[in-house]
């Protein structure tokens, strides 16, 4: 603590916003040679030829200048057909707004629907950012611990509804989860939809590991299957795992083109817009890009199953095969210091993962592996943690 | 309206966010053939070419994965290596945190330092996005009109003492100012300063327009030139305007090192930082960019000695000779609906100016036109201003 104290005069909910739970072993590995990195949420392509070269083509023809704040309209529109592709029914362009990242998009869909003092629900294990965003607009994260056990992981509706208060305004539903891969099945998106209609709840979907999808059809279960169009649902979304271009911080809300003003509003008094060269290469994403989302995902069902295989046979991890996502979460029986065992799988086996007490409320006994990468590698880097657990 | 009423059930704070006063007029003018628009606060020239290949070059590399919260640390190193530049003192690259947008700065600012309740103090005419930020913050923009009168613009010090009451938490000063050209001097920082101390208030110091500065000596009276380390200074800028790079969204926070965590968490948790592939090309700018701002400075110099002689010599047109930033904002006697000013000049100068409403308390009487541009170009477009008001 320096002399004088600058921190204790800062605004509370930005000085007790938590540091992210996966930095300190990521900084603890980075320390050490040839440690294998999957603490992260990305995959270990770079973004493909011919979307970097739409960004490199528009920046050399000085498309360098302020933008529309919504986002470019032929984007705009390449979204709405990549949704019709995706849900069989047309989509307007009016509905999409560009963002820079998906995590911005969690944000603004926040700072539109949750007042300072209400409370947010999410479901845990998930991802913590959602929360500390919630946290930083003056809003209530509240944790609803989902269930794990020998039908994976569930998600209690009783105790969802029971978790409503009056002060209650959202509900943040990642589905694919991230860390878990529990999706929602359409029925259980059904129940929450109308337990949200019945308390006027707005419903914050984060559907950006739709595509990354294991069971059964195309795609994970949507509320664009079910919703009618005042159901108060925002979506947020990103370009960063399906076209892998996680550092461009590009991503999307789709929402009722009613709220377009105030979307607009909240992107021109935070960021002001995406950078033009970066959104001409989000529309060559949308528009040539399904070959290498298909690669992508039937590359990482690969290394799903050897992972599974590999770290089940050890017999003592504990694990949900994920339906989605590119996510492995599991338990180590006897081991309770998930970080301590973390660093342990630094120092013995290489191996970088991320440890569940970042994810919350029923996370705390897991390790986080993110499973997107070249199977050879996972199949090596799972057989080292085997070892380790067996030795 | 729809049927059904989303906005209603918005959080009031960001429902309630204005729309920004520029683009009814730009909406209005892009509907024109052949308007040159100076509405915006940008220039005409895209950014240089040894910048754009450094951020092609690392595209090309495959630089597409995250990275760092804070930015990257050369780019850190850079920053501090400039700021010695012109401050002729050592930095530290650990003062440095790059942003997506010297908007994302202000916004970042603003949520450290104004609690939801308490009151922001922003001298005005103002670029309008540091008030409807602290907005959408919950915190509540206090107005103080400067005064315009034989000697330019005037910030009256008992007037900024006597509008600070206990909820006064953060004193906004864009200085040279975005739109009057007004520059603090010197001994008005230090009374600002001192003031600030005195009520322990936090100052967010914009000084996004320094480099463009056309009185004595080489850049703007910064209060890097009086304060101390434990002052509550938080700096605000931009690569947008020096480096001709409105529209990569990529600005900078400086501010002591001991806030870097809060710092961090907020970048975390709102864009999740800025493209590696963006901020090579900061690194360029800031080290290879001299002769490009001395030349774009040069050049602004001598479009605002044009447009002020040619708008002063119509006799109606009042202003005061701005001394720093790349705005003439000047009324015109007989004319006090500049709204509807501006769309004459539209159609009938083919000049498009943004009027002075859009830019809060003491502003409404005048038109703001940005002359970072060929001075041949601004010398041909007031020449049709002057025409039209001598009609």
């Amino acid at each position: 603590m320096p002399p004088f104290d600058l921190i204790a005069a800062l605004r509370a909910p930005a000085r007790d916003a938590p540091a992210s739970g996966i930095v300190d072993i990521m900084n603890y590995g980075r320390s050490r040679d040839g440690v294998m990195g999957l603490w992260a949420g990305e995959g270990d392509l770079s973004t493909p030829a011919f979307i970097v070269e739409a960004a490199a083509k528009a920046l050399a023809a000085g498309e360098t200048f302020y933008t529309w704040q919504r986002g470019l309209p032929p984007l705009r529109e390449a979204l709405a057909r990549y949704h019709q592709a995706q849900f069989g029914r047309p989509f307007s362009a009016e509905e999409f707004f560009i963002t820079g990242s998906g995590m911005q998009a969690i944000q603004i869909a926040l700072a539109m629907t949750a007042p300072a003092g209400s409370e947010v629900i999410i479901p845990t294990p998930a991802w913590p950012n959602a929360a500390a965003a919630a946290g930083i607009a003056g809003a209530r994260p509240v944790e609803l611990p989902m269930h794990f056990g020998n039908k994976g992981w569930t998600l209690d509706m009783d105790q969802l509804a029971a978790a409503i208060t009056s002060r209650t305004k959202v509900l943040v539903l990642v589905s694919p989860s991230n860390p878990t891969g529990w999706s929602a099945t359409l029925s259980e998106l059904k129940e929450i939809l109308s337990l949200a209609r019945r308390h006027s709840l707005w419903i914050v979907a984060d559907e950006t590991y739709s595509r990354f999808w294991y069971a059964e059809g195309p795609r994970a279960p949507s509320f664009y299957d079910l919703m009618t169009p005042d159901d108060r649902i925002v979506f947020v979304n990103t370009f960063s795992k399906n076209w892998a271009m996680t550092g461009w911080r590009m991503g999307w809300i789709a929402a009722h083109p009613s709220l377009g003003q105030v979307v607009e509003n909240l992107i021109q008094y935070s960021t002001s817009g995406v950078a033009q060269f970066m959104q001409r290469a989000g529309i060559v994403a949308l528009e040539n890009g399904e070959d290498f989302v298909r690669q992508q995902v039937a590359r990482a069902r690969k290394s799903r199953d050897i992972a599974c295989d590999i770290l089940g046979r050890t017999g003592r991890c504990r694990f949900a095969v994920p339906q989605g996502a590119f996510y492995l979460f599991f338990s180590v029986d006897g081991e309770s210091d998930t970080f301590a065992l973390a660093r342990r799988l630094v120092d013995e086996a290489q191996a970088g993962l991320a440890p569940g007490t970042a994810f919350g409320a029923g996370g705390e006994n897991f390790l986080r592996l993110c499973f997107a990468r070249d199977p050879g590698q996972i199949e090596e880097i799972c057989g080292r943690i085997a070892r380790v657990l067996a030795a």
